[in-house]
């Protein structure tokens, strides 16, 4: 429980923001139905050249994370090798390989049992739900895989704001998320998976390791009224904590995790590579798009890794 | 190199299907280059009511390996739990989880690096080129993975045999792959990613993995010409060899992986569950939809773990 | 807490035999205080024809544990291989490896940061010290490990009671330890570390995995006080469990861990081979030795993969 | 093979020092085999005061190596945790972890099946002997295991030159070897387990990742002979290479290894933390003690982690 409960703004703000018990009380995935059937036939339709842009940030040793973190870059290691079938008669060669990662390195996606506060997460789930042994029994990642297939929309804050990327900290408001709409011609809808570009990823472009896990741009508490009231069913950045950090609020730790996921139940996505996909937008002036990315179905994962996929 | 070359009869038949050189000397991924975008935008609009369907196996410690041999199955542990912010002032709680997992764990696409013999992989790319450090730098799925949504298309042998799911060591022909398109009025063409089903699931569905992993139906050498013809861009089966075992081929090894992935260059894949797919197939006698899969880009791997999905 | 904490026999043993505080409020390491340097000169002294005796299990694939419980065999894995230097000028070649393995797998130390009970380790220590990211902050084995050098004494209750092994679920009494030295003319002194011998270790010789690991034979509660009057400083068996299981006490887990650890401090060993030692002890009548298994110095560690030595 | 066999002086070498047939045309443990039961009841007669030193690095996160190359700090996880047994009814809290971890992270033993040349290692083994799935089916560590408790003795270079620690790429001599032996009135026997002190470790406890695993002070291909003749039975340095790094013969890839450990048939150590002890050891002058470093017999392993101890 918190010191102090009923002082912290952003847990009054996700109490008017609360989308507990919207789609009952066993729901695991909230936001993620407004993906409904014919939300996924209209961002078919959308696919008019057939060009695919991937999203993803390889995994590997040479991953984001500096040493002596509690996450760890993923770790690849072959299981068999071609001289293992040597004897073959016929002379098979084959190959086999293992990873060792965080659900979280690289590319992903925070499930709604990644966060929560008060020993609750989303939906009243009772903090004592995720276990050492077994993970999440509860809000699952493994429950939302099949719903990340719906229609994308890129919102380029950087080139709303003319810069190659935000500045340190920059917090980004609902006024820049309904500016960056205008400025590209396009609306945020019910059922949208929306990217919202920082430019944060040239530090990871450009090897500066800290600089990408250090202080960073992002969505403040200012946006998560906005991202309810447009019934966004994801939301993904290009920058590691998906919102700005540090924090605003001082004492607070993530506050905007919080609000989104353990009260509107949002579903988070971080670490994308935008850059190709947003010059793209910029370039043909269309900023929406068949968004994919349903990333793997691991029993009581708390997040996912994923590769996502942008069809135009 | 094999024992007497020119002897063995999956040689010879690879020699005849070769793609090498076909998309130039330097490509990687083989038959996925049959996914032009002018395919994923028919493939888009095959998508008509919008439901979903999820063709993976759980990643889990109760997955379909048996103790002892050299793959296992996923091992998921917690690397954070909410018992660690119990000091964060605002009451935060927050999770992460990690996986140990080989990239053929549970459903997985097999890279052009996975398997071929004589010392050469796809597009003659020497045995050499697989590292134990880094794994595979020619060939890796990691290039693969964004032409992974495409047309998919079910072909359900077993239905075509009229039986819930086909015997052990049952062989699918090239006759089969056509009498199933006749019946189920669908034709495979060039691009499409077929999904063959042998009802080999039920045997993990029902919780006999040793039936699951041991002598299975599948397709034969004899089908190599028939998947080389109509340019399928990847063949995926519902069982764990995506062919016949063991191999019909006195001496011979897992034969059709040789030629199908080294010499045709076909990514396959394998232990998917079309269960529930080929149910709704059979109900709406639509056997095509938006099938995807994109995997993860985990640089130098052979293969990938999936959630594949298909959208009709 | 437990539900009725004052009626549980095996909390009231603990509180009168617990050894919290004897070597100050900071101690980690508990019984181990009891090898001194004296009680190292001495047992080096017992080293008479340097023969040595290897009591450890083999870490990897075949080991005890069967599939889908959440402790598992150990994976080892090459991550560097002769094939990887082709290229050295002088030829070369080297190989590196790795594991991923429980710090419980095969034969292991216990350490103080085990096991507890009401919310406490021992020497009052709280539950919330052990966390998910850093591991145990206080009793952990990193802090013993200097310690498991000493005089080793092996017990052998098999061969006092006229068995191979014992059987399932046979209580091991302080009357059983007692005659045990009688018969062997030895008599167990503080700071020994003391080897009981059930026999145990068979069924995992002759791979039943599954009767090694089920209900065993094992010390009782009976016990507690007469290793805590010897002083004894680690106990280690040859079965999975280092107490009878199921425990007799009906509602109670594993009570004799409970007390031993927590309130006794006593830092437990399991899996030990004890077979050729005890055939060895028995024929040249000395139960004595040299005992060494320093384990593994992990930071925040719970346990050690130890291969112990016994050297006479 | 090398390219022009007969040029390379570290290959002529070590065909002079060749161990190889000297215990059977089997043996995979080399100059351990100097390790009789006499030694080690010399060794443990060593024993006077019981002090303990252990010369362990911590395994953890916070290891030698810097990100990005292909050995990596140890990952420590738990897998069980008190709150998993928040159900009991007695109370019962329990915690459990694991590790993932190179063999040669940290502190530890290279065996000889670690590094060779010309497609060989020690004993004639052929470099296919190394297996991808299985590891070292010759020449193991888990063969050395019982064999590493014997005399130890220190030899003290720093010191012996009058400074802290060695220079950069300071190559250590047989005449440094002797010199330090007249200095510390002792002398290395047949059968020991010879430490040598650079002062490098001190690097690593100052912080200094990248010079502690950057260009080091160690023995040059010099000390073959000397270390042939005297028959050390095994030989550990502070540094992470336990040779001069890099190679004074342009062209030459850790010539003393090669020679040591494929031809002599020499077990190598490193990282061992040796500031203490060398301070015992000068203020008391007696340079030898009872040697203590079983390490893990991991089935097919090429090193073991180790927490070495020494007594006095």
């Amino acid at each position: 429980m918190s010191q102090d409960l009923k002082t912290w703004p952003h847990h009054e703000l996700g109490k008017e923001l609360s989308n507990w018990g919207r789609w009952g009380d066993d729901d695991e995935i909230g936001t993620l139905n407004f993906v409904t059937p014919q939300k996924r036939v209209r961002a078919a339709g959308l696919v008019k050249t057939g060009r695919n842009f991937d999203l993803g940030m390889p995994f590997d040793k040479d991953g984001p994370f500096l040493p002596g973190g509690f996450r760890v870059n993923p770790l690849h290691v072959m299981t068999f090798m071609p001289s293992d079938t040597a004897q073959a008669p016929d002379g098979l060669i084959t190959a086999d390989d293992m990873v060792v990662m965080g659900l979280q390195a690289a590319t992903q996606w925070d499930s709604l049992a990644h966060v929560g506060y008060d020993g609750r997460f989303y939906n009243d789930v009772p903090v004592g739900t995720v276990k050492t042994t077994g993970g999440a029994t509860r809000n699952s990642f493994a429950k939302a895989v099949e719903h990340l297939i719906s229609r994308g929309v890129l919102l380029d804050i950087a080139r709303l704001k003319g810069v190659d990327r935000l500045e340190d900290r920059y917090e980004i408001t609902a006024a820049d998320l309904s500016a960056a709409e205008e400025r590209q011609g396009v609306r945020v809808e019910s059922g949208d998976i929306l990217l919202v570009r920082t430019g944060w990823y040239q530090w990871f472009l450009e090897g500066d390791r800290a600089h990408f896990m250090g202080d960073e741009a992002g969505p403040g508490l200012d946006t998560c009224r906005w991202l309810h009231d447009r019934e966004v069913a994801a939301l993904a950045l290009d920058n590691w904590a998906c919102e700005i950090w540090p924090s605003q609020l001082p004492g607070a730790n993530i506050p905007f995790h919080q609000v989104a996921i353990r009260d509107i139940g949002l579903t988070l996505g971080e670490m994308f590579n935008l850059e190709e996909l947003a010059a793209d937008c910029e370039a043909d002036g269309a900023s929406e798009f068949l968004f994919c990315a349903p990333g793997l179905k691991v029993t009581g994962s708390v997040g996912s890794p994923i590769t996502p996929m942008a069809l135009k």
